[in-house]
């Protein structure tokens, strides 16, 4: 109880600071802002800035930009970026990304326009701008995008006193760097010691004999959520980048895999909801609107499947008419049903915990799970029909569609996106769209089919 | 195309060996088992026994568990952790669970039945066995749970020479460890220093000067959802843990913190397809079909209210039959627009990107884009009601149900969640069952109400 408390006080604080800050730019009052926004950490103000209306941004920025540094643009949502770029003065941006690594200038020109990009480039120092260059030579989605180009290396055969006199000595190490990494000759590395194991040991100790177990290299061109996947799986904290020739040409270090990860998330979260995954909390609602409305236009296609296959059984429903007003139970469970078996296996695909070792014994459970449940459901509708509407016929008809219905959706929910998958496809993003077409069109067929034989 | 197929052969590889170490199991060949998984990371090793079946699982740790370590034990899924453990002799588990850290015993207690517990704590010498009873006696969820009680701390007023000196006589260190924690006389962290920061300084620079400005701690009471929210808004590699009186109990590491985000996402993704949140890929059929049945039985109870509302009308669909066959387009694309924007907004929530602060515009963008949609779906259908149907009143029938369930279902989806919130639920739990009984009612009211006012 007191922790949500306190949780809700912070919450509070930060609605109190948000308004104080809004009322200042209504006084027109830069110093009050200054002394608001002054001290916060770069993520608080960039969600504050994310809260408010474009109105109220473009306001206070043209007020207040002094706190507006490189990682307030890091942190801020790319839904707006662009726009708080646009309503800064160059100056501002200059400085702002000149103090950044280069992987996260990166990151901030892959949302912008060109001529943002450019905006920004013609602001770096030379080195800073070919490095940058080359980052964006990568293909997008990969390690050479996310890795910073700034490394510490050391000789394989140097020891641990060497290291720390060379780490003493040089004026420019990465702000964040957890490792030293060892390389051969050819600049190729051959393993890696924490800066923990380095400091807890003899002077006189070459690196290469205390170097940790978990070092693996990517090459720059992988997947980028293939390398959060070894992060995630290796429990790694660092992890160095190689070119082709098994080169070190940077490193990826576990902020930048951690952002990777919870993309990956959101973008398996909203497509299963049918919502393009770029959408943010921050658009307006036009963007949001067009973000939308594909999947709505498909789903009046695939939504007219189910009327044809109604429009088959009219003759029928004009007879019974109570038919009409039962037949969405049985898609709607359905409909619930394949969403269920879905997610768990979009999710497995996601986590690799669902492989081709293990798909049939997956679909094989799907299947007894969704007997299991259909035959539990197919007996309360089965007592329902015959006890509350009266009608032990109807009650059959409804048992056995919801059956029919319960396995086909709890199969569809696993077979759809396992077929995407090894089609190469994404399996969240169309899946949803097939499975509920599915359960719809089979839950009227099953259950006016059933209706049509029996009842009639 | 080149990384696919190298993502692909790595898959391939993972199957072959899988295949592999299934054969040597039926041969009953220990060593070539050894030969086969001796060299594996314990996660692999893990990933490997996930994917067996509970026969095969049995089978294979009978005949080999000379490699299933505490890291094994630690990265096995829980659902199948006490199968595991109650499989493998006392003594294997015993020497298992001691060389790992109090967190990971912690870790792997929580899931296991009385029984479990005490073979795991009996196994534990004293000074660790007391640490983690220590641990259990937080909360379940809480910082105090997730953080290792091994710190690496120094007094505030020590130089970097005098803090090296003592990290290279400790003869006892964590296994990872980003920073050097500096305390006042009364074990109170006062800050923290980078091993990288201290080993590019000069010895005499005191630690007191080179700390970091990302230093902050938690409580051990506090959730470890805003644990993993801090490191996740913050970049934060470690953050120390105190007690009621601000004493340093522990530290908590990245690793831990992505751990519970990727928990947290998985909720909340589950959680939206309605199924049982512990649920996972490992689990047997009958346990899968009851965590699903809940959520099934419950839909059955809200699908009879649409059936009562659809019954309201069953003289209208007596006479125009064909409102049956239309009924669920509108129903049915209601749905996926209140499970839109149900997705976006748990999202939102779930990264504290909607807070008090925007809601109210968060919500008026929702209304807005639900008209916009709204308008466009409408005419489609008023289009396709007038000239493939032929009936241009059932056009406008169509087209008006469909803009007020658009609208119902954008509002419901985050007002919904919001409401939730506000009284201290978890959003994504039961929110989609509000949402699709609000827009099926909705959708079935709008429609059959406005044809037996038009039509009739």
């Amino acid at each position: 109880m007191r922790e949500q408390s306190e949780q809700r006080d912070e919450k509070e604080l930060q609605a109190e600071r948000l308004s104080a800050v809004l009322q200042a730019v209504e006084n027109r009052d830069a110093s009050r802002i200054e002394a608001l926004l002054g001290t916060l950490h770069p993520a608080d103000i960039a969600d504050l800035l994310e809260q408010i209306s474009p109105l109220e941004r473009s306001e206070l920025l043209a007020l207040w930009h002094g706190g507006i540094d490189g990682d307030v643009l890091s942190e801020i949502d790319e839904s707006i970026r662009e726009e708080v770029i646009e309503a800064l003065p160059d100056n501002v941006v200059a400085e702002a990304v000149r103090e950044l690594d280069t992987d996260d200038v990166v990151d901030i020109l892959e949302d912008l326009d060109q001529e943002g990009q450019e905006k920004i480039l013609s602001a770096l120092e030379n080195a800073d701008r070919v490095a940058v260059e080359q980052a964006l030579a990568y293909p997008e989605h990969s390690a050479g995008r996310l890795m910073q180009r700034e490394t510490v290396t050391v000789p394989e055969f140097w020891s641990v006193g060497e290291t720390s006199e060379y780490l003493r000595r040089a004026d420019w190490l990465p702000d964040q760097f957890y490792h030293v990494i060892l390389v051969d000759p050819r600049m190729r590395p051959v393993g890696y010691t924490t800066l923990g194991r380095m400091l807890s040991s003899p002077v006189e100790v070459l690196m290469r004999d205390i170097t940790e177990d978990s070092f693996r290299t990517v090459k720059a061109t992988d997947e980028e959520a293939d390398v959060a996947y070894y992060f995630n799986q290796y429990h790694l904290i660092s992890c160095p980048v190689v070119d082709e020739n098994g080169r070190l040409v940077g490193v990826i270090t576990i902020d930048d895999a951690m952002n990777v990860l919870d993309e990956e998330h959101e973008e398996d979260m909203l497509r299963l909801a049918r919502v393009g995954d770029d959408s943010s909390i921050q658009d307006g609602p036009i963007a949001t609107a067009r973000q939308r409305l594909p999947w709505l236009a498909i789903n009046l296609v695939t939504a007219s499947l189910s009327a044809m296959v109604i429009s088959q059984f009219d003759a029928t429903i004009a007879q019974v008419v109570i038919l009409a007003a039962l037949m969405p139970i049985v898609a709607s469970t359905g409909g619930i049903a394949g969403t269920q078996s879905l997610a768990v296996s979009v999710r497995g695909l996601a986590t690799r915990d669902l492989t081709s070792s293990n798909a049939r014994r997956v679909v094989r459970r799907e299947l007894f799970a969704g007997m299991v449940n259909g035959v539990v459901l197919a007996a309360i509708l089965f007592l329902a029909g015959t006890f509350i509407i009266g009608d032990y016929h109807l009650g059959l008809v409804l048992a056995s569609a919801m059956l029919v219905n319960q396995v086909v959706a709890a199969l569809g929910g696993v077979l759809v996106p396992l077929t995407l998958n090894r089609f190469g496809l994404d399996p969240a993003l169309a899946s949803a769209t097939f499975v509920t077409t599915l359960t719809d069109v089979m839950g009227f067929f099953a259950f006016l089919g059933l209706a049509t034989v029996i009842l009639i």
